[in-house]
Formats: structure tokens, C-alpha cells, sequence
């Protein structure tokens, strides 16, 4: 998978692309990261890649020209064009999934009091990544980017997917490491049992309970199994 | 205000502090951003931050000793502590907002496949910043600092914030600037016209339309304003 992003802020993406499990995906050749600098495409003579809106307002708006020419230069027939925006619909890990499946993906960011609108013209997509206002794209590229590279396959393994939250249509289980005991706080017993049924019983409670306390949204028309409906009436007493 | 980043991996935010508005409003003294190293908190003698889960599963789970011998490192009375995770409240632009009038927050940023759950009671809350999986809370620790700061006093115009989306609880209206024509494609009239009142109404008109077709869940329960109620009917046939 090959993902370019268009920015004003290539420096931004340095640690991002060098650390940690993208940085793996780079070096495995299971993606390419493409940081283009927008600005570099200006034709503007004093570098400018913003101007005033037009019917006044506050800001300065990101102008067609430098965007659309960086944008012609990685746009292939396989590229899925992608305008980060606070209007658009929202990721949500299905959506990463799809994603994860495209060969080559274009993120543009947008920056300051936002894009000349004409830019949407030019785009298959929009995507938020939630509903805040960021001063850009850039933390957002990186947000998705992030979200789509951890489920290319090879990355990490199936095993780890499996379990995230989200992925079952709930939250996590909670997980325990060593030290058995912590300042007089202890792993629940059953985790030290070996008894692997158990243990399973035990996350599946703990996954419910979780999601009925804090994301009750994420329950909703969910088709319950037979032992979660157990559990979740024992949940509601 | 002073923002703690608790990472292991902290050359991730190295483009981050050092750009555009977050490098300005640090440079006015209006925001601290203090990026510390869990891992050289850990006491381990092979300077592991991470153990294997007990009860079995895939990855390693992140230690309470580095993660909560870092956290008393920073916290103070004033602290607000935010552990990072995908199981918290979703970020919204009307947290952002409460959280930008704190003075001393502590961001934690998971990594792997979780942390030890019992780090969980020595946190004042959980953070999401959406309904997605991602590799650690690096990048979300990006996202919330960025709604964040943006919104400090001093850091960007009020009147840019006015504009914002979701602060009206509206999406924003379309921006345009030069050229009038872009390959074929005209800038509105109105905008080019001068008259103020046309100007506002085209825009909020834009902005309601905006939100009714990208996301009508923002208007559900809305109180609307006779003139947007107007609107509305005129948008809906």
C-alpha cells in the first residue's frame, strides 16, 4: 500500500513515519509513506499557498492551484483521494478495514481557516476523525493513516486484531501484567487459574461490562449471542 | 497551561511541538508542552516497559511501575489526568473547550496491546478520540492537544474559533478565495457582491444545507431560529 499525504507541514510527519510499528511497516516494504510538501508547488512568486476569502471572514483559505498541482503529481488510476475535514463522515474502524484494502491512498490536509470549497470537487472522499476542530489535517493524516497501516496484512499479527476494541462491536477486555499485586491492588484470581474456559468467560463479562458503562451507544442493536444475554441480564441487576 | 506527555515514544512529537501554532503559542508562553520518557522511569534491569498478559492473549501489556512511577513525576494538586484509550468518552469540540480552561493536564499514551488495568485508578478520566483502533495514544495525545490549544486564550482570534465547525453546532459554511475562476469553476456571486446581509445569510444557508447532507445527527434536537427554520423547509423540498 502506497499512502501519500499533501501537506504544508512535511516536518511534522518525521517522528511519526520513523517510530515504532509504521516505521516496521516502511521497512517491511508493506507501505510507502509519501509526505508531498504542497508548498513546493506553489506558482505564486512570493511562495503564498493561502489568500483572503472571498466575502470577507477570519483566516486566511488554502488556494486550488497549489493543492490540486500536488495532487495531480502522485494521482494515479488506483489513487482513493481523501480530504481530511472536520465535514466529513466520520472513521470508524470498519471503515479503517476498508481502507486497509486500498492500493493507494491520498491524504490531503488542510490547514488554517480551511480550502478554497472548489478543492471537493477533485476528492473520491471526505473524513473526520471525530467532532473537534484541529488547527489541521496533519495530526488527522496521522490518525488515519495510523488507524489503516496497523490492519495491512503482515503489520501486526490477526491474533492482535482480533481482540481490538471495536472489532467485536465491543470494548476491550482489561489486561493484567506483573506485578500479581501493586501497591495492595491484585490480578483478579481467575487470570492466575490456567483455566482457560474460565478466563474466557471472565473477558467476554468484563467486555460487556465495560461497554454497558461507558459506550451503551455501541450496544445498540447488537445481536446478542446466548451467553451474552445471560451475562448482560446479570449485568443490569 | 501546561500539557504532560506521558509516551515511550517521544521523538514522535518532535514535528509536532516544533510547527505552526503549537510552536507559536509555546514561544508566546501561552502553552508548556513537557514530553517525558515512561521508559526511563522503568525500574526493570533490562529496561522493559511491558510483560506478558496473565491469562494468555496476543501482545504485551504496558507495566503500572514506569507508566505510574512517571505519572508522579509531573502530577500535582492542579493535575487533570487523561489516560488515552479508545474505551473513554469520544474527544468533542465541547470538552475541548472545558479542557482548554485547565491549567496542568497529564496526557498518558498506551502502546501495544493495552495497559495493566490497574493504572486505571490513578487517572481523573479515559479519552477517546474516536470509534477506531489505533497503534498507541501517541497521535491521539496529538489530536487532543491540538483541539486543545487552539483554543487557549491568546493562541488563535476569537473570531476564528466563532467560525469553527461544530461550534455553532453547525458544520462551516464553504470558503473561497482567488481565483474567481478555477479551471471552468466560478466563485458565487454573492460573495463577489459586497452586501454583508446577503453574504451572512448565503453562508448560513451553506452551512445548514452542509449539515443536512453530511450529517443530519448534529441537527436532531437542535433549537433552530426562525430564519433557519426557514431554511430548513426550503433546503428539505
Amino acid at each position: 500500500m502506497k499512502i501519500s499525504i499533501l501537506t504544508l507541514f512535511p516536518d511534522m510527519f518525521t517522528g511519526f513515519i520513523e517510530t515504532s510499528i509504521i516505521k516496521k511497516a516502511r521497512l517491511k516494504d508493506l507501505v510507502e509513506l509519501n509526505i508531498v510538501d504542497m508548498r513546493a508547488f506553489t506558482e505564486d512568486k512570493h511562495n503564498r499557498v493561502d489568500d483572503y476569502p472571498f466575502g470577507g471572514g477570519a483566516g486566511l483559505v488554502l488556494m486550488c492551484q497549489p493543492v490540486l498541482d500536488a495532487l495531480k503529481s502522485v494521482r494515479t488510476k488506483d489513487s482513493k483521494v481523501i480530504l481530511l475535514s472536520p465535514q466529513g463522515p466520520t472513521l470508524n474502524q470498519a471503515m479503517a478495514y476498508d481502507l486497509s484494502e486500498e492500493k493507494d491512498l491520498v491524504l490531503i490536509c488542510g490547514h488554517y481557516e480551511g480550502f478554497d470549497e472548489r478543492i471537493r470537487d477533485y476528492i473520491d472522499m471526505e473524513l473526520s476523525i471525530g467532532d473537534y476542530v484541529l488547527t489541521g489535517g496533519e495530526v488527522a493524516a496521522m490518525v488515519v493513516s495510523d488507524a489503516i497501516i496497523r490492519l495491512v496484512d503482515g503489520v501486526i499479527t490477526q491474533e492482535s486484531h482480533e481482540d481490538d476494541s471495536f472489532s467485536n462491536g465491543l470494548l476491550e477486555y482489561p489486561h493484567y501484567t506483573r506485578p500479581r499485586v501493586y501497591e495492595g491492588k491484585e490480578v483478579p484470581e481467575v487470570l492466575l487459574s490456567g483455566h482457560h474456559e474460565n478466563i474466557r468467560q471472565f473477558r467476554l463479562e468484563k467486555s460487556l461490562e465495560k461497554t454497558l458503562m461507558n459506550r451503551p451507544d455501541l450496544l445498540e442493536g447488537r445481536d446478542f449471542t446466548k451467553e451474552e444475554q445471560k451475562i448482560m441480564e446479570k449485568l443490569k441487576k
